[in-house]
């Protein structure tokens, strides 16, 4: 797999996430292209979500110029109609409709605020398979949903996820980790998993970094913790708190400690740029809405600090194919992860060449 | 031919617009490409209308960054000087000019306000195959000429010049055609020729569409009638009339009728830009200048209208050349035109790749 | 060579200017990419001018975002830190750093305010190979030194440089040379040059042109010469000099006469780019700063003069590749030029594709 070059290959039999409910109020017609296929997205007057793809199948206008007509769309070109399963259902000023006149329509799956897109074979589409993560819908949690876009390949943001080695020196005045860590620190402990890799680091009697000292208000040293879970395709999931200083956090008392949970979710927009969503939760003060804006506002911030150099990242490694990273010991996360994916692009693609007999006699 | 992708070919031995007369006036050096070609256009002197290749043979500076001299132009890098026929005729501090040092002189001819190119073998070029457009030059018609470009190949614009089912989804507010007579329909009558096609209808007891109403400055119902020709390589009339609803325009009757005659001309730029001109002429109340004006206005607004829906599926058709796009009823005029184009294009292309003696055994 | 084209090849063991050391103060970490490599300069705290390939070895993030320390520079995404060869001295959280882990060093010399750089085998880089202009040491001589950046390939500037005929055209209101000469003068007498050539030109009896009237503030005619020195990469001196009309400046009595002495260099940034840097020094009145201001700021108009002309003449032969140039008699010393830096190119690939064994018998 390249280092995050064009031409990635994209795992396709998986849920990515295509957007956040809120992104399709008021009747929008969303175009955005994902895995490079355009794609519509538009909540229907039932107020079902429906994915397809963007183009009139008679003269390609983006359906996206359209209107929205029942849970139905019609191309604004020639007043082609078309419903939720992709299927043309009228032509002004003709009767008969071809059958093969259509639109691809992609499997959707609303839930917990999140729009799920299935990019690959729909028989394969199993809602079962998207992974959870209960504190976007649990009323103890609060937080602020909110998205990026990267001028960068989704694996070069997985790679930054990846590592809390790079806190130290990219964040230091904002999500930081001090840089007097980083000299002596290992490599936090991964555990290698199918479908990714779970990573924890303590870091015991630390000053609080900026975005937590914000929403606490003080500067007691803490102990504090995180637990990083990335998963295939791009989806990162971030357990985190904050103890005061020798309270036995890490024995199991969590009194007076803040928590939070982040969830990120990074899909391909093409090879060299992302879409990013995501929410940082908080569990205490929630009745407060400045807290969760504080927190947004300072995560946006350290997202910028991280964008700025990823994104510089692509331009180098898109001046020249040729040029080869070499690894150091804090990429065990990152390069499992990427072998894990390469695996299953593999194991996908082998089974897409079958012949159909093959295929239904594997099945 | 593809649908509207880049490495069009193009149609050579035959008169495309250039230029409107009034963008050479005041000494202008126009450069323009036209079938990717870079043309320099300018007025000498003496009032001839000359087209030159707009590089210079010796370093390839562009003329259009030159001087004027008589018919002449000079090139103001280090100062050569061509005549109208493309024959470099002096350099500074020189004796000899070498014969094979010119540049391209490209057939043109002024007429009507119009200024026609051949881009192709300059002795088939004959006047005589221009087409004729009359109003232009009648007194009796007024009209203010423009241009628009557009970034789409100049095929998605003859497609949308070919129907006039568009023009209640595109223009419902502007040219339309409201919506409500677009289902039931029938696509309108096409009369195949040679060059192109014939299409007329009539829209019986119609409220008039809102370009009209302005100028008239009533809206009692219309008998209105279109008759479009559309002629290779993409030259649009428009013949068009608003009858007092009733009063028999259909049987001949044009007492009371308000007439249009629009002309369109499309030049390629290159494959995925057009040189669009275009006039709408009026012959009633031509004493009024704002008359013109107004129609200038909504035309313009109605064209932005089109190139917002033609650049979009350029693009479209752009981010995926497997795309195919599949034919309705309504396109048999547009397919009709592909199909004529297609074939000159094949014949033209036929006759160039004939050995010399074959060709003028042939002529 | 292709008359300014893309994919040009390089001249690669042979010195050329990366910086003016004022671009290099206040602790800048400078991203330029020279010859289509990117590379990072910057003083190190010791005064020691360093050269590295501007991306990590690690994950490719340039190194000019991050932090000079003494002379080395820390990677700010994971903390990975290079000395002044290149060599990985530190991995935040690793013990052991593998030999392998660096950046290429190139060799650097400032000198008389340039930096200069070596872009070929490092084995070869000899700072006595460095051309010497010793006006700019000189304490008699006074300038600006001034940056600006080409959407040219360098070659084409070089020929811009290599011909006096221009100046009638390009420069007529600021640096010229009136046109009324450019007609019956012949070419510049040329001394062809092992690496370059030398051309020298006298106007006895002109106008002073507006550049120089500005500064000695009178319009008396002049007896006006200039010798201009082209060597390759591409490094451009120009001695010129104003003597009263009639004086006898051509026999050797140059009281009264005012003198300049300009240097220009060229380094390629990529096949369509370059940096152009120059200074253009005068010998009187050297304690009025305001000379030094007016011949910078008449030098840049002209210059921008030429870039427009230039940048133009790239885009033409960008835009098709088929273009052939064609040459006329002043063309003799950029001729010459191509040709000696044609030989010296393709003398280098060979000796690089040769065996090493042999390649060492030949040394």
């Amino acid at each position: 797999m390249p280092a995050g070059h064009a031409n990635a290959t994209f795992l396709r039999n998986c849920w990515y996430v295509a957007a956040w409910d809120y992104e399709l109020i008021d009747g929008k017609l969303l175009a955005r292209t994902i895995l490079d296929e355009p794609v519509l997205l538009y909540k229907g007057e039932s107020g079902r979500v429906v994915a397809l793809e963007n183009r009139c199948c008679h003269r390609g206008a983006p359906l996206s110029m359209g209107r929205i007509e029942g849970d139905d769309v019609r191309c604004m070109y020639h007043g082609l109609k078309y419903n939720a399963a992709g299927r043309c259902i009228q032509i002004p000023g003709q009767q008969a409709i071809p059958p093969k006149l259509g639109v691809r329509s992609y499997p959707v799956v609303e839930r917990d605020r999140l729009v799920w897109i299935w990019m690959g074979d729909a028989a394969a589409a199993d809602p079962a398979a998207i992974v959870d993560f209960p504190y976007l819908r649990d009323p103890a949690w609060r937080g602020v949903p909110d998205y990026l876009h990267y001028d960068a390949n989704y694996l070069l943001i997985v790679d930054n996820l990846s590592d809390f080695a790079h806190l130290a020196f990219v964040h230091a005045k904002t999500l930081g980790g001090s840089e007097e860590y980083a000299y002596d620190t290992r490599p936090a402990a991964i555990e290698r998993l199918e479908r990714g890799f779970r990573v924890t680091r303590w870091h015991m009697n630390a000053p609080p970094p900026p975005f937590h000292r914000r929403v606490v208000r003080n500067d007691n040293r803490v102990d504090r913790w995180n637990v990083g879970h990335m998963q295939v395709p791009g989806i990162f999931f971030l357990e985190s708190g904050f103890a005061p200083q020798g309270a036995g956090a890490e024995k199991g008392n969590l009194e007076g400690a803040k928590q939070y949970r982040n969830c990120q979710f990074l899909t391909p927009e093409t090879a060299g740029t992302t879409h990013f969503f995501w929410n940082y939760l908080h569990n205490f003060e929630i009745d407060n809405p400045t807290i969760a804006l504080s927190l947004r506002n300072s995560l946006v911030e350290g997202f910028l600090e991280d964008k700025a150099i990823i994104e510089a990242q692509q331009k180098v490694l898109d001046a020249d194919p040729s040029f080869r990273l070499m690894a150091i010991a804090a990429d065990a996360p990152l390069s499992h992860f990427r072998w894990t994916l390469t695996k299953l692009i593999a194991a996908e693609q082998k089974a897409a060449a079958l012949p159909a007999a093959a295929n239904t006699a594997a099945s």
